[in-house]
């Protein structure tokens, strides 16, 4: 029947566009003050609100390092405002592994506990640094770095700036070894055997 | 003689080459990693740290509303990568006056304590909200907006980022009042007296 | 019934969207030679020309500062092409109060009569300078800036370029007092008391 | 019937959106790492796969001056990544007439064959070259300029890379004397007379 | 002598930073309020002022078709602030040839007198119209467009507003016929002979 | 003497100037048709002609995986034009290990033999496929992707071009284990032993 063919169409189409409408958004410069997504009816002061960093003040320090964005995915308002943050929690002696920003550099503030961090630029040289509460360390954009706790007993916690709404990450570890590239094509890259790299994929494979 | 002329010259080219190297970075995309001024030589990890935000850590709170910046005047690494930090420490009942910021979007983290904030869009409606510790708030793009600690007794900290290594800020007090704009125009664009203008003009004067 | 679900769930699909394409778009650059509203289907001479300044010619001058503009939201055709214009009268003694322009630089150029024009930089310094007709003034992006016809007889005419197709405006009086913003925010802000801010609101309140 | 009234709207809404949608995308910056048109349904690595291009080594050399193009419209996937690709195919003796691009540089690789190639600024200045084989040559963005295989006997191929998804191409001989602009105002522009002109016209008109 | 040898090196550095200088600044954004030349020691409300444009108040109208530009060659603030004028003073029957701007849309404003004026898309098609004193018409960035007033008894006069401070121009005339290209190279391109490029060439050579 | 002092003084400024107007240089949009770097004193077609890459017509297959560029470092001109070539030379069996570039976009065209080659998203998910000569690829900006000569006879051979005229390259294997990231930071990051990280090291360590 017509209608339903059309009834169909049209779901297509509203899924497809939102898909599309979303990543049309451009993090130059916009044309309006603010964009409203097409699914926001009414845009008061709470449409420019996060409350999504509430829990950590409130919350149990994480058992391993874990990651709290307040990106345009998750506060819909920074679409086309170039900037967004992320709240890194460290328990002792954890690590953020290395890892890129496509789309943004990282400007990474303190807030307690220590942290050794690092970045390497392309022409291959490491830049390293002991960072204590109260420092900032900007890692340029596109580039990959990591951070580390290693102090054996005390938590830190550091929030990041990003000057993109939507900065993006590229884990290192598992954009190798967990996406399923070939292991020849991984063995010959790291010029080493195939043992060694399945070693490395079954370590980081996500447990059930 | 010719080399007193030569190096008057010469250190007349170095500064105001000085200013305009500074000033003719553009923010949206470089062709580098990052940016090095004229003035360093060795680049490691310190280029790429700030301390400067560590005397939010031990520093006796304010008596008046205070910014404490980390833009690319003070961290001259962020040259190029569009992001930057300023910390807001209001005491209890101080505000952040009316301003814009010309060059980004603020995405403003209250660390502690609670404020009342608001913008005006482009079309004169007011976007206020009040904000409790670990809350966000992103003002758009140059608008004016505010902040207010109407807590009589609590200080508050907020940490906000810019997806510019530079926003700048127009304060409209100062810019309105203290700047030197001549009364009639103020009169007249306020619709009010010229004795009005002056006593504003008056309660902003810097003291001596 | 499903269809007036359909039918409901499509208007609101269209309004949205409508809302959306229009923000959506971005200054800097297009990948097309221009950009044609969804609503418009016949793409000839006349979607790139707008006769709305004709009356500049025609009109009597106005009674009070009036602006007419040519942007995008009265001639589609400027979307993506970065450019508009806006024309400035002023009857004899008017001022075009303190303003800011988000999204572009003014470029003001005086057609007839004189004016007294300045703006203030992120520095708090004043720029200021008195204008003939044919003279040109350039009031930089983001900056608060104003323009006054200080001669008693005769009116002037400007006409403004601007390198965004949406430049915005931010009114400073209306912004400060005719929004809604709290008169604690602003007396504290103004460093005055609570009766002078309702004062000056009062002068401002639009006309019933 | 409002089903139809329905649908006739609906199918408009597709049509001008698909327009529209295509048209907005911006290739600066984007949020994401790729963009998908809103027809694609599953991606996988055809999408970012083109084989347009395979044709140039199976076929006949042409018997004109041809170009074959990977760019946004021939390849969606390029929406958003700013290149694209021409190969520009030259029978002996042929040209590629004075044309620009008006949204990239283009960078020129020649195959094989040899090529004199050229460019005029905006000072009226003309650059010019000899190419061989292996050779590379930039032409700058928004550029007049042309190739000729200037030799009698061999063809020449070169694959010219874009900055754009989306370069865009004015070939001037047709944009003057095809597209339909008034006899007098060619003449008058050219300083010859009208004759003349219509002699050229007719030379360029498309065979029927 | 060593000293000689400095100052000519000097002189040479200052000479070519002037231009790397020059050249190097970017349209989109800057990080300052704008941008100070090496060569500019004091900056007050001069530095923002343009005056070339009062000659349009007063002069003769021109002989034959004239531009007056206020761009950032001849108005230095306007570096980094993306906008520029030109006005075109056309005597009655008098042409502006087909030209491009590489950097910038074009917005037209007709002060007096009427103007037949059109572009040619990239897809060939020609968008042509007639304005009358008080119209706009926008040509899109980059593509060939013409202006000609057609009445032989009046002159016109437009003021047009550009999105750059530098849009720069691209005669086409000049460009084929007088920058030096091949005789060959035209006449292939045009599909006509060489007698006729070489007419062309004649007619449209600078007078001595 | 004063004039030594002078002569280093102005060493150091020319080199470090150079530093700084190298690095400075931003790829959006540029306000001339092209830039001329400090040390170019004559512009003819040369400067706008590269010829290292006519080595790929004349020299042996390399030995091994081989990267050939005509970015902004080795070809000036392309300065401020956003685009550049990389031709990548495969032995039979070769691999260009994992790597990103960070300030743009691959298009990959396949000259002759075949290639399987493939990218990781930011949501972790792999897009692989086969190529045979004449196919192109788009390896999306700031994405790790990879390319491997999987036949065990034949060479093959790919032109890449980028949407910036200095993309910039992090190779993944020698950024995590040759540039001096701590045993530690990598084995956590990792989730294996030091002694597998050490013999990764041990592997790719340059040859002396």
């Amino acid at each position: 029947m017509a209608s339903s063919v059309l009834e169909n169409a049209f779901l297509f189409l509203v899924a497809t566009l939102a898909i599309s409408l979303v990543a049309d958004a451009s993090d130059p410069d916009i044309l309006s003050d603010f964009l409203i997504p097409p699914n926001v009816t009414a845009v008061d002061g709470n449409f420019f609100t996060f409350t999504g960093f509430r829990v950590l003040n409130d919350a149990e320090p994480p058992k391993a390092f874990a990651v709290t964005k307040a990106s345009k995915a998750e506060f819909p308002a920074l679409d086309g405002q170039s900037v967004s943050y992320a709240a890194l929690a460290f328990p002792a002696g954890s690590v953020n592994p290395p890892h890129t920003h496509p789309r943004s550099a990282e400007l990474l503030f303190l807030v307690y506990g220590s942290l050794d961090v690092g970045f390497v630029d392309t022409t291959g040289k490491l830049y390293a640094q002991s960072l204590q509460a109260g420092d900032m360390f900007v890692f340029p954009k596109g580039l990959v770095h990591y951070q580390l706790n290693s102090d054996a007993q005390s938590p830190a916690l550091a929030l990041s700036a990003f000057g993109s709404a939507s900065a993006g990450i590229v884990s290192v570890p598992s954009t190798l070894f967990v996406s399923g590239i070939d292991d020849d094509v991984l063995a010959k890259s790291f010029k080493t055997d195939v043992a060694t790299i399945q070693k490395l994929k079954a370590g980081l494979v996500p447990k059930a």
